[in-house]
């Protein structure tokens, strides 16, 4: 699809996805976190003894360094088990990837995503004058196998972008091989890999897998490495964190004095005061994973008994996404049209084309669902809908 | 100035002003709002009425939309006497003129600025490929007739970048007869106005003048313009907004998708919850003003009683500077390392050259004072510092 298509096909769907929210449409478009998991009572807490002592209170109302607040990389230096000269503080995530870019790319400058991939990443790039190169992707993440190749035939990009664990919009994740693959050909050829990571806490099977950043270490290998509050915490707060080879970090500093001199202060001490209780936070992400992994569970549950026949459906391990496609290889932008009608909505796989990919067609045939918004019962008369619109009843 | 001699010369400078945490120092370099001023028990409040509450709660931690959250665009709308609309809040408004710069900016684009003026927007202009042009000052900022002489020569810039109201460094205010000729010279050339206002309310004297934004309705002028809670609030709820030209703000929309999705949600219902507090604004507003008058007409008077001599002084009708420059035209530098000696701090003129100007040397023979963060008698005690390192004591 060219970049022009692209633009207009995700126009299109765009005025769709506006029809989400009309009364009584259940959402499986979205990607936000569960707003009754939100911990608004110990944040609560936390900005009472933020601001009531007048010394923190007047840290979180004054200019800060833009690296960060030391309360924040402290306690980031714990969880990530990493120095806390290594930890620059950004905000949000979507930032840490924005500023990455900014320092590394030139015009025709080439980045590596994985098709299908984050939109908001790609859209950043593009502002960059990056030129992005698309590498299918299949149920384990991008397929190093064919990025080698092209690497083999000369592509000389200056970054790799991936989201390493139940990756936005797929649900997959890249096994041990494919991650120490991708380090493996940082080494080689000179690129910087950017993990962008806001998922890997909400696992709820399988074995932890080591992060680019640890298997980087050591080696030849340029890793910088994204992570987030949105899904563990709060998304409002718009608090995410950066590791980056130290030329890098530096420049993204230097960068960040110019995009908005520092992040939030007040957000910084009160995320640092919540992810610093150790026991708050185990129990508060605990909770979090076993009720995503619930409707996870309901959500394939009710697509495999009610669309059975249609969909072939990934079965994710973790994270907010279930990525699904038809068996037909039909586009699912005309369901999506008839689903709205019956009161359901999902993205469509044609909403994530990159747009200017080498050797990947556009994923047409597929479906984006989140069910991080829907209590249980919600989302089996969410796929009772979605079967409707695919089949819909004779009159 | 080279831009290399003013990278090292800067540098040098950044060394010096290092020397400012030591224990006893009286520092006059900072540029912070005063910390006993800012409103952490109102603050306080604040966040325990919209964290309390769980509709406006969930709201303030989950994700917001990229032209910031009603409340607040509601309350600058009044405040402003603007349309809703029309503003887009931004993280702080050195986001709002970053993300002006990368909307407006192609390599080579020329940007018009006053010299000396705020270094955080030239940092973030050159970041985007923009070349400087400066034109000198003068007590009342911009000399809007050599600006007329260059674009009568042929100079056709994409922006002109101005702080209209008790500018950074140089404490100076733009009259009316010069606001009204750069409208008509943007409409004329087509350029796009910059407006930044951070301290348009912190005046003490004189009459409140037009804005450009207000200037420019019903003409072809096109006008930016940039405001902040930093100045009357806390700058460390990093939150600011932008009025713009409907084009210009959407492309700033769409850009600040991929800086940073959208500034913090708490953030946002925090300054709309005190800002929309007409009663609390209108007493604390005054506070600073008759708080910041009474500390500048103290710096200015020990400055005229101590180094009446040695500097002329520009008295400042509102914000946060003094501005003076040496009457001998000798460069402040070598003075800053013997008053850091002394204990005492502050930016020598040379840190604020552009660096790039076609007609305007840089300040060397001035320095930047701020009367923000020190008490009467300090000031007092800071001068006469400053005094003993200009004419060090015989031993």
């Amino acid at each position: 699809m060219s970049e022009r298509a692209a633009a207009a096909s995700s126009s299109v769907i765009r005025d769709l996805l506006r029809l989400v929210d009309r009364p009584g449409m259940l959402s499986l478009a979205g990607g936000l976190p569960a707003p009754e998991l939100l911990p608004t009572e110990r944040l609560r807490l936390a900005a009472d003894a933020v601001l009531s002592r007048l010394a923190t209170a007047r840290r979180a109302t004054q200019y800060g360094p833009s690296e960060g607040m030391g309360e924040l990389r402290e306690v980031l230096g714990v969880r990530l088990a990493c120095e806390v000269a290594d930890v620059v503080v950004t905000t949000g995530s979507q930032q840490a990837v924005d500023l990455v870019a900014r320092a590394l790319f030139d015009p025709g400058d080439v980045v590596v995503v994985e098709s299908p991939t984050y939109l908001g990443s790609l859209q950043s790039f593009r502002s960059h004058g990056a030129e992005i190169v698309a590498v299918p992707g299949d149920a384990e993440g991008m397929r190093v196998d064919r990025l080698a190749a092209l690497l083999d035939r000369g592509l000389r990009p200056r970054a790799l972008y991936v989201v390493p664990n139940f990756a936005n919009p797929t649900g997959a994740t890249l096994p041990l091989d494919r991650r120490r693959t991708l380090v493996e050909l940082s080494a080689r050829y000179g690129f910087v890999v950017v993990e962008d990571d806001p998922y890997g806490e909400l696992r709820w099977r399988g074995e932890h897998l080591p992060s680019l950043w640890d298997l980087a270490k050591g080696t030849e290998a340029a890793v910088a490495s994204v992570g987030s509050a949105s899904k563990i915490l709060a998304p409002g707060l718009r608090t995410g964190w950066l590791r980056a080879p130290e030329w890098l970090a530096a420049a993204v500093v230097r960068l960040k004095q110019s995009a908005d001199l520092h992040t939030s202060s007040l957000d910084q001490l009160l995320v640092a005061n919540v992810l610093g209780d150790a026991a708050f936070m185990g129990a508060h992400v605990a909770t979090i994973r076993s009720t995503y992994e619930a409707r996870s569970r309901a959500l394939v549950a009710a697509l495999r008994s009610e669309l059975g026949g249609v969909l072939d459906v990934d079965v994710p391990s973790g994270g907010m996404f279930v990525w699904a496609r038809r068996r037909d290889g039909a586009s699912t932008d005309p369901w999506l049209a008839a689903a709205l009608d019956a009161g359901v909505a999902f993205v469509p796989g044609s909403a994530f084309a990159p747009g200017v990919a080498p050797s990947s067609g556009p994923p047409a045939n597929a479906l984006r669902m989140c069910h991080t918004t829907l209590c249980e019962p919600d989302l089996r008369f969410a796929v009772a809908r979605l079967a409707s619109a695919e089949h819909p009843p004779r009159g």
